[in-house]
């Protein structure tokens, strides 16, 4: 088979920290932002991989008291860099995600007396988890390596799409176990299991099945895992408190060896003679589907036992990956930045299909993914902003198929609904807004998704007509959501301004006149809420009368979500220049600006911000959320845009660092990675939907993106520098720009963006 | 299409009471055995169908205290005769089992305010279920009709295969509602309930399924129902207790005409505007595999809203299933009898598989039934004895295909076991033995199994060496299970040497001599367990002593299940000429017989013998449960075979009867039923696995069996009466039978059997 991505002539970088040929990947830091709130995870995995394999790190242990616990609550991942023990290692995880789920089919290797129990956090020795050291810890993309100090096993982890390979070396001649904890989860749960089931085929084949509920409502994942040397002996215990149902079956010991498992709580030990250094190795497929689908995957992808080519074939689909931008870069620690964001980014979504493209879609049924590769896991709110238009430049494939699937998920859908957030044909309607419309609209006007355009105008309308989803009903006749229907209402109201501005853009550009009428007069909602008396956006009742208790800082439950008014007062991205004027004006709209990114905030502001770090906020500008991501460029259209370089300059610094705490809020399903890549190589898509990015402050040197055409854009900073922030003019392919905005198929036509920079404002 | 059956020619009878040309069905009572222990159910179903469409009677209410609660354990088929209230009807039942399950999606039409609650039996107008009176219900093959009182709604309820058609008539203008539970169920079902999942697809069709564990451990039952009127508005209810995830969910109002539910314990309303006298309509299709084939079922059966013809087509069906035998009988009440058992003969096993062949296996797989019509719930311990026999000679391509269907489970096990007791693509293990061997072996000696005959064997074989299964590893070493191993140890040792002599039969029929040799050693075991000091089957220890503390009346706990040693003794039914020698010769076994009809019990052993009446037991021999079902034979062994001939018209005239309460025990999956039809037909299989029947004494006139291969036999009584009890003599087309016995080449051959009878024995 031909890989076209692999021709790609790649240029050596001539810098005196150079990027060698061919070794993007060591670059790519995966610990950066598991510490803290970045809530990434360190594990195997290949791009985009259905399979995330990553070890395992609880705090609260097992023993959970069904409090809500803040401790539980940061542990997104499933791996914090702090904890002190590794408890196994599961196949599932979200990157950089809030909320969380997954974490499926916990493995772990022990050796000597059997322990059943994972044991605590504060006592690791009473059961099979084990400590480690950050010293004996290495991850690279799609590798993981681990000492478990507690039996001295050593662990390694990849991957490829749908199939988790580990290999375990044991110490010493011994009984060596291997645990598939069934109960194990991310996120409460021993609540979340609703049923298990588990086949032992033969002496090394098992497979089976867990369906949760949780986040996702009604998930299956089925599994099929291989041993490469037999177990002598297997067993299982059923944790279930009420198991009502034992009835003939309490004719077999299902403990000891017994084929045939089903049940809530599970957990399953695989049992072998290990001599000293003997590694046994776990090939451990996942699918949507059914089991025998899983065995599909495992045998089409991985039909071998050698672990160093699975590690290398998944490394080299990295390279490829990250060899779609090369960058010259000031420093050692900026490459690591610039690679481990272009590796967060491309981990979420992830392959929903098997490798006969079948999939369980939101309907419940089987589907064929025909002719796309179908996603899952679209943490929308986050991503509507910069990550999917940064793949619909380097990755512009991909993203199509991902538009696609959020149609396919449409088309299963009994609200008509495209996706919020949705994960595992579910969707958990996480955050606000109906962002898929941004996002299809976008990937349509610039040429990305080929699929019918007008079935998907009309999904996006079905979808923001939707009148029973979250105030919609009321916002069609108000043109705002009244504070008394939804805690959320002045976000939402301004997002769903900003997506029904998307949905007309994209009626116009298909020539549907009357729904753009529609749709550009409900843009205009955003201000129905805003307050002139204050010069905020503000919570107001169904009487039209603005909410009187109103505290402008506060972030929860005054009418927004993840973020205060001070930062969704700016949220106007589709008309920034109505907005200005709404506001007073240039000199209101820098002084507001100035104001926030330099403001003194009180301490109990950082206690009540969710999901990012007290680093993560700037005066009162709060960049470890998503919502003012494009606040920074408002200085743009006033005469001061050198404040945007600044500023701009100042967050790349501030807000992105090599190390496991290099992250200060959630990466949020690669957002903020995206965030920081536009922002390194100079421009950002302000409102996706137009074609239009807004030129910044470029970190670079130089990026040369390699487009799935076979053209080459790259940018280059004349004279670039730390004190360097200020653009002093640019050029396009040697002409220059008449304004601070570059088209998207200036991008795609390939050419060069030179910015010249100085440290004095021009 | 042709439909062969149709063209076999119809013979009037002509007796004074006599069937009609093409109306056998009116001979059918399916109420018979509702009262008391009989577990039938009258609802509507086509032969052997996968809709069995049913009214609920439960009458310990929904609120189900955990206690062990006789009531509910006698509540097997959903419907007693005697409750007072009809709960709903239900798509899945079993016919005459003593444990149970199913009952799925019980449906419940209502009037005026709606009431989401079932009610109570003592107050059924707090709920939704209804009084009922017997005078206003009506039950034939295929049609159920039945007056819920309390809102004066006529129901009627007809099925296809796979589809459940409901005719819900409303007596006023007001509004109607139709509950559709899926909490409902029958034992212990709240308990039951593992997730369920409804989509509302819009406004008259609903698709779904319903997860459960309990009999069946792993249980899917997927739904599509569809309604012949749009519904105004629909709601649901969950009533969890403790549903931990409602999550980003609570953003919906969930109750209120939303199409997309899931969760532990739903109900669903459908409401409409009903005029006086209107006709509301359900089809209600299922499926083993997907929502999506249950609509695909409900389609290709039924595409119109015809009910009539519906109810016709399936009554056709049952015209075809009955006049397979003609009988002619001496009263009305015979013919009742007759029929109402061949119709109690054709509603297990269930059709298990789409339209399109597609099912979900015993390995949670999806598999295509390629040539063959795959079935689920065998009851094997019950219907290897009578039911299947009969099948061989009365429909032999079913039993072909049950026995591919045993041979798909086997396939599909992870134990390498054929069934014991399954259903739904599970086995629950109920009862001893692995009766499988003994259908499987009579239908390939018997020439019915067309498939490959060996591989059959060697499922045979694997199924008997599974040293795991209920003591046949110490069975296998030591020829019998110990006392200490297994608290029915001496029935199954019985039952396996049974069992491995219809292996050994097998054997020798395809020529595998040491496989012959290896079982027909085990077919012997029944020798170990035998006490020759007190002349009974008995407890043995694993140190060879028989267990001292023993009674013989004992049903329970004491080595034997649903039958004491008096009945269980005779269980050689491969060689019981060998049992009489070994008991001390014909003397002592007609001794022995005569004392187990004759003698009188205490009342104390009434109370402790489950699943059947007290009626159900004649002296000490229990014909309500099947361990004896051939002693009554064994008389023709020995010089007195004119005691088996009045024993047999004894049973037949004391244990099947007219009326609800026509059934003294179980009627088993249609085992009961099947052992009426051969013995009022004069002849019995003994046992199964050889291609002899033994000779009793003929109730019928006359019978004519129109066989699959165009051919008839017959039997006639000359000089029938109810006082002409003994056979005088017995000529096989115009000769003299040699012995008692008829061989199953005699009856596919096609001829005549002539009973010549007498008041006297001769």
């Amino acid at each position: 088979m031909r890989r076209p991505l692999l021709l790609i002539p790649f240029y050596a970088l001539a810098v005196s920290v150079s990027a060698q040929k061919n070794n993007l990947i060591q670059y790519v830091d995966p610990l950066i932002g598991t510490a803290k709130m970045g809530h990434t995870f360190p594990g195997a995995t290949v791009p985009f991989g259905a399979v995330q394999l990553s070890p395992d790190t609880d705090t609260v242990s097992y023993d959970f008291g069904g409090k809500y616990n803040p401790e539980v609550y940061t542990f997104c991942a499933g791996y914090r860099y702090q904890d002190p023990n590794i408890v196994g290692f599961s196949h599932t995880h979200f990157s950089g995600t809030g909320h969380s789920d997954l974490g499926d089919f916990l493995i772990m290797p022990t050796q000597g007396k059997l322990q059943m129990n994972p044991g605590t956090a504060t006592n690791p020795e009473t059961g099979f988890r084990s400590r480690y050291s950050h010293a004996n810890e290495k991850a690279e993309p799609n590798y993981y390596k681990v000492l478990l100090e507690d039996h001295n096993i050593q662990a390694e982890l990849t991957t490829s799409a749908r199939t988790g390979f580990h290999r375990y070396t044991f110490p010493k001649k011994d009984e060596a176990h291997i645990i598939l904890d069934l109960i194990s989860g991310i996120y409460n749960y021993e609540a979340k299991n609703v049923w298990t089931v588990v086949s032992i085929l033969n002496d090394s084949t098992v497979t089976g099945y867990r369906q949760t509920t949780g986040w996702a409502r009604t998930r299956t994942v089925y599994f099929s895992m291989t041993f490469s040397k037999p177990f002598k002996s297997y067993g299982s215990k059923n944790y279930d408190k009420a198991q009502a149902y034992k009835g003939f079956w309490r004719k077999f010991n299902q403990e000891d060896n017994f084929p045939d498992l089903a049940g809530h709580q599970l957990r399953l030990h695989f049992d072998f003679d290990a001599e000293a250094g003997e590694a046994i190795m776990v090939k451990f497929a996942l699918s949507p589907v059914s089991m025998s689908n899983a065995t599909a995957n495992r045998q089409a992808e991985i039909p071998h036992w050698n672990f160093d080519k699975t590690k290398t074939d998944g490394q080299t689909l990295w390279e490829n990956e990250l060899g779609r931008i090369t960058a010259k870069l000031p420093e050692k620690k900026d490459y690591v930045n610039f690679y481990t964001a272009m590796y967060h980014a491309a981990l979420m979504p992830t392959v929903y299909m098997d490798t006969d493209g079948s999939y369980k879609g939101l309907d419940h049924e089987i589907h064929q993914a025909k002719g796309f590769t179908n996603y899952t896991s679209f943490s929308l709110w986050d991503t509507f902003r910069a990550f999917h238009p940064y793949l619909n430049i380097v990755n512009p494939s991909r993203n199509a198929d991902m538009v696609q699937s959020m149609m396919a998920h449409y088309q299963q859908s009994n609200l008509k609904m495209l996706p919020i957030w949705s994960h595992y044909a579910n969707d958990n309607w996480c955050m606000s807004g109906y962002h898929s419309v941004s996002v299809i609209a976008d990937a349509i006007i610039k040429g990305v998704y080929k699929g019918d355009a007008n079935e998907a105008l009309q999904a996006c309308v079905a979808t923001a007509r939707q009148r029973r989803y979250e105030g919609i009903g009321v916002y069609m006749d108000k043109g705002y959501i009244p504070s008394e229907t939804n805690s959320t209402s002045v976000s939402n109201t301004l997002e769903y301004a900003y997506d029904d501005w998307c949905i007309a853009r994209l009626a116009k550009h298909l020539g549907k006149t009357s729904i753009y009428d529609e749709f550009i007069k409900r843009s205009e909602n955003w201000k129905n809420v805003y307050d002139a008396s204050i010069g905020f956006m503000r919570p107001r009742l169904a009487d039209g009368s603005f909410r009187k208790d109103f505290d402008v800082l506060e972030t929860h439950g005054q009418g927004f979500i993840e973020g205060n008014t001070w930062n969704y007062s700016l949220y106007v991205p589709h008309n920034p220049e109505a907005l200005m004027q709404t506001m007073g004006g240039e000199k209101r709209l820098v002084r507001y600006l100035d104001s926030l990114f330099t403001m003194h905030l009180p301490d109990a502001f950082f206690a009540n911000t969710e999901d990012i770090t007290r680093e993560g906020i700037i005066g009162n500008y709060v960049h470890g959320n998503e919502p003012a991501h494009h606040v920074a460029y408002l200085y743009n259209i006033t005469t001061q845009p050198w404040k945007t370089q600044e500023k701009i300059r100042m967050i790349l610094k501030n807000q992105y660092d090599n190390g496991s705490d290099g992250l200060r809020g959630n990466d949020d399903a690669g957002q903020m990675s995206a965030w920081y890549l536009f922002n390194s190589m100079g421009f950002y898509p302000v409102a996706p939907g137009s074609d239009e990015y807004w030129l910044g402050s470029p970190l670079v040197h130089n990026a040369d993106i390699r487009l799935e055409n076979g053209k080459t854009f790259s940018v280059e900073s004349i004279n670039p520098g730390e004190k360097n922030v200020y653009v002093q003019k640019v050029l396009l392919n040697g002409q220059p720009l008449k304004s601070l905005r570059l088209k998207h198929a200036d991008i795609v036509n390939g050419g060069k963006l030179q910015f010249f920079m100085g440290s004095k404002r021009p």
